[in-house]
């Protein structure tokens, strides 16, 4: 007899056996689901079944205001270490990134509305913010007595609503959980003074907490068999700008610098959402949807700039929440949110290097598919001596997949 | 004596004892760095160390198109989970998901710079149009056969640069490699050509892939202890114009839908960046950037719609080489990469609506911290029967950590 209580009741062991009989997993495919699962996941989100492993490597020799950093970097896609840690070396060479100082503020936004006399309400507002400051510290004593919290309100006008925005200093959180509860406790307090209010979260689009970082590449470090590194610079710089004035250009520019910030935001445990859509939202923040990352050939050498609101945390929500997560911490040795601020900006920065550098010379095809076919072939079950064997015989195929790799390799072995 | 390789150089074991020599990591890191790794990582990123695991559940009875899915979602997020449920639900009873059929093109660049004589290159270009997507096709023969190929080819002037776009039916792929490679060859003719090309790749902007979702909610599905469903109702409409307003705000709500949209894409084994970037980059295109999702009253009840760009593959990349991301297809039963893109902007769709629902009345925090307590309680020890015990005991308190945590189940078990 089955159990006929809905999903989300079942323990996470009855819901693998559920899933099991209703998707006719094998024997192995369940015991797959229940050799990841851990006791933690089920207390992380919801309907948990199992854990989903993503692969984990490091950049190593990633230099940022004069320290050496080795950071953990999760993804699946590859080529994007590799790319990480090319970009990363040669920026190193050149004396590597510089990055200042963030100021780490997060705004949580009250929205009024519908909005009847609208001067007066400003009016209103205006007379009021001190005091709504310190309804919003209120229910954060202890962010305050750690020299954060709520210390400036801005009312913007918007077609029918009224946009309380509450700056916010978070600290070394991302910030989330302690802006939304402020900025709900502001909206209380202007429900209780007579105001409509529609709602009351953060904004994603960290506009308090812009980030710098730069670097100065010695145009030599950039030169290939076939090019000069000045011309290798030329190009690159010319791939900036196309990238500034082409938004189908602009989206993939910007895809592979997040390529690189999100793996390593993911190892941080932070929140790789919250990360996108603000440094998007901020390409088109003011103009329209442009490259994020720049590159200008200076008498000095290839000069890369890339600024982006980033909210990032070190402690809070689920990071450290996790055995890895704490782990991956220790490794790079980040301690404050700046730092790790600082820290993922260059990966992305060195990302894009490394992108634009092999776009302006061999493309990008070669590397990628190299990196793709070692995957396939052990997929299929090639061991450290067969798998090279196998990739130089699938480089040639027009149709590659797994049918077509599992046949190579059983060439190969009956050979 | 310790080995002097480069880091690259050394296998996977090693990394992770040099790892833990450099980072002064315990026995016991260590040991979790060793168990959570596999062999197949290796061949699958660069300086592989071990694997990172997420937390994966499931939406069950997301309704699309008269079919009804069960989705694996992986996510560290607290609250995304549960919420793809409520919103999913809400639209089941009201009818489910309508999903337009999606075109799957992705567009291949190949830019010319310096263009010297521009009207003259796209005369010439417009001449051999044909010719160019022979060149194209020629690479990737097993596609045409399989009805894809590229099939238009738009020249697309720049300031100082020539776009040529060659538009690729990529199938049931994502389509990054047969572009890439397309797009290389097209590339390749341009130079024997005479042609100054400066870079050849696919762009992440999935103009040629649009697809559209929408749903139709009974506004007594909505209604909560203190509102009407109207009342809701009315509310969603009235953040769903805001969102069109407010770029604070936009970058938020469209935050809210990747919690979704990301969480299916990471279990289907595809590129989330890539989703991220065409959906941001879309969320500006002709216009300033705004919320991507919009919700109108109507007479028949609340309307939501959703169009994004997207390119999603059901085969070829890093799809279905893991034994976990294949059984995710057999979880969620999706055969093509048009109905995996369906599903996905429905969990987009159905994330969006429950956020929209909640920040429109009780707010967003209680949910959160509810959830997040839970996950703080299990990581410092609790059993299942001190969980809610804890979970009571942190909420009114200020500042919420492990340490905070730790004393709170202490106490419980003093007393």
């Amino acid at each position: 007899m089955t159990d006929q209580r809905p999903f989300y009741r079942l323990t996470p062991e009855k819901r693998r056996e559920r899933l099991a009989q209703q998707a006719n997993l094998s024997k192995e495919q369940l015991d797959c689901l229940q050799k990841q699962s851990s006791r933690f996941g089920n207390e992380l989100v919801e309907n948990y079944v199992t854990d989903y492993r993503l692969p984990m490597g490091v950049v190593t020799g990633l230099m940022v205001n004069n320290k050496t950093y080795t950071v953990p970097m999760v993804t699946e896609e590859p080529s994007v270490i590799a790319a990480a840690n090319n970009g990363a070396k040669r920026v190193r060479l050149s004396g590597g990134f510089h990055a200042e100082k963030q100021e780490h503020q997060v705004i949580g936004q009250v929205i009024i509305s519908p909005v009847k006399d609208s001067a007066k309400c400003i009016r209103w507002l205006a007379q009021h913010t001190a005091e709504m400051i310190k309804v919003a510290n209120a229910v954060r004593p202890s962010l305050v007595k750690r020299g954060g919290g709520a210390w400036k309100i801005e009312v913007r006008p918007l077609p029918d609503y009224l946009s309380v925005d509450i700056y916010i200093d978070v600290q070394e959180a991302m910030g989330a959980n302690s802006v939304n509860t402020m900025a709900e406790a502001v909206g209380q307090y202007l429900i209780n003074e007579g105001f409509p209010v529609l709602t009351a979260i953060l904004s994603n689009l960290y506009l308090g907490s812009l980030q710098k970082v730069s670097c100065l590449v010695q145009t030599d470090y950039l030169k290939t068999a076939a090019m000069s590194g000045l011309q290798v610079a030329k190009r690159i710089a010319s791939l900036s700008k196309l990238a500034q004035v082409d938004v189908l250009r602009a989206a993939t520019h910007n895809k592979g610098i997040m390529n690189g910030i999100d793996a390593a935001v993911i190892a941080s445990g932070n929140d790789w959402r919250s990360v996108e859509a603000s440094a998007h939202a901020y390409a088109a923040y003011g103009h329209p949807y442009h490259g994020l990352a720049t590159w200008q050939l200076t008498k000095q050498g290839l000069r890369g700039e890339l600024t982006l609101p980033v909210s990032l945390g070190v402690v809070g929500g689920s990071i450290k929440l996790s055995q890895q997560s704490k782990i991956n911490y220790q490794i790079s040795g980040i301690r404050t949110s700046a730092e790790l601020a600082a820290v993922v900006l260059s990966i992305g920065l060195a990302q894009n290097l490394a992108a634009l550098r092999a776009l302006a010379t061999t493309g990008i095809q070669a590397g990628h598919m190299q990196l793709q076919y070692r995957s396939l072939a052990v997929s299929v079950g090639a061991n450290a001596d067969e798998v090279d064997k196998v990739v130089d015989a699938l480089k040639p195929m027009d149709q590659v997949d797994q049918a077509a790799a599992k046949k190579v390799l059983q060439k190969i072995r009956r050979e």
